[in-house]
């Protein structure tokens, strides 16, 4: 079930950084990687800064199958899948709720107290978009424009990361923080608000 | 044998890494840390990814020295190297086919199944040359133009991978897979074959 | 002591960066996700490097809480920061000599080399600074125009891992070795020294 869940997150992130890839004119293999990087590399770098090596998106098959698919279908039919952006994006709200708490119970496993899991599950959920960005050759979106998107990742894994903290159980946590996370995301998106950028000045 | 080998790998792929940094205008230490990093960065992101920390080519100080020397005649006689490119290419084609290889085994080595295997294989291949193009500011040219590089690479990996998985010596798959990789990239350079790319859409 | 200093210098690092990000028109993510990348990014790829996973910079979280401070710092009041940025340039300089010796000493704890040492620590002194200019968008600073940056770390890391690699005790080897390290990029700063570039040519 929760691989489940984590797969369609993964295929989702996967369409969405083919669909980067087409639109910067890559070939069929920067399609791909850049399909695989958005879809794994975020828990690819969580992994390896934890310590969990090899890390499971590479030992289980399915992880590199499931974006490698992502890839094709975008590679081969990318006129439908770009008609339905807006139907990806919804999905991909839910894909970020998902890898911000996953990132950040896993964390929470590994040691790491409340601030670093928050980290670590934001960076779950938006590392492999940065990794995308930077591989096409832009400034990563997260990064620029107000985007809000890494802050409901934020908000959701500080609430998954402080409620395993705390001692209740990640069950009771999932649901609330992924609630904020995508919630926030999504509503991010229909009513356009963004995140603050720094006021006008002459010495920056 | 196999270190000798290594190495004259290491070096023409650094020596390719000093070249595009000669070409951007970079300085000194642009050329080294290109040359470096093209030369042994496919391999270090491997042995990241596998857990085999600290990677060889960092406890090893000739495969520091290898690239570093690689640089710095390309950083003083880059005229002479940028005139003997055709003959740098060739060497690099054999490389591509030395480094997918050995990586794919040794991510056998660490109990990585045959796709995840052959996927690292290919990584240790291109991977150098993907930081070198993201540092130099660059979209990596593996990803783009339909640059017949990573394909070769991949189909070498995957023999090798399926290969030892099967039971077979590595000695002998080591042969026919670093002759279809770099002999698919031989061919590829001079029939002018390209990879494919996403047919143009109006959604894309 | 240690611990202040090394914070000392994370947030003059991680006020460079936040500069950065404002000077790119990056957000709030932006300004904070380069604050910390600058602050912490290079002793986190040398942690990964040498495997002390999970870094301590994510396990402490004075480690993130600092940056993220100086990140907000510079958000808020970055045409004041920007006004004073020539005594930036000069804790930062003290920051390069810091952390290219502390590289090199945990890089020699850890079983490497004087060569690799001296590599790792340089890499920990100018690794968060190419973290953050790939972030945004450009040619990191220390690969182009002369930048007299990565040398004085170079040397100043060299000098602490051959001591150390001698037998002479850290603390001896401390203050020579940052002296030479931030001396040396002080002195390039004033007096306008830069790094060789590669002489013109045709075939480059």
């Amino acid at each position: 079930m929760l691989l489940t869940l984590d797969l369609v997150g993964i295929f989702v992130f996967a369409v969405a950084g083919g669909l980067v890839a087409v639109r910067n004119h890559l070939d069929i293999i920067g399609v791909l990687v850049l399909a695989i990087a958005t879809g794994v590399g975020g828990g690819v770098i969580r992994d390896v800064l934890i310590g969990d090596v090899p890390p499971p998106a590479l030992v289980d098959w399915r992880y590199l199958a499931v974006p490698t698919a992502a890839g094709l279908v975008t590679f081969w039919f990318h006129p439908a899948v770009g008609r339905v952006e807006r139907v990806v994006n919804v999905f991909d709200a839910l894909g970020l709720g998902m890898f911000c708490v996953a990132g950040a119970f896993k964390a929470h496993e590994y040691g790491l107290g409340p601030a670093p899991a928050a980290a670590l599950g934001m960076l779950t959920a938006v590392g492999g978009g940065v990794i995308r960005d930077v591989l096409a050759g832009r400034v990563p979106v997260i990064l620029r424009h107000g985007e809000m998107y890494a802050i409901p990742a934020l908000a959701g894994a500080a609430i998954a990361a402080t409620g395993v903290e705390w001692g209740l159980r990640p069950v009771a946590v999932l649901a609330p923080a992924i609630l904020v996370a995508s919630g926030w995301r999504l509503l991010a998106l229909r009513r356009g608000w963004s995140a603050p950028v720094p006021r006008p000045g002459p010495a920056a």
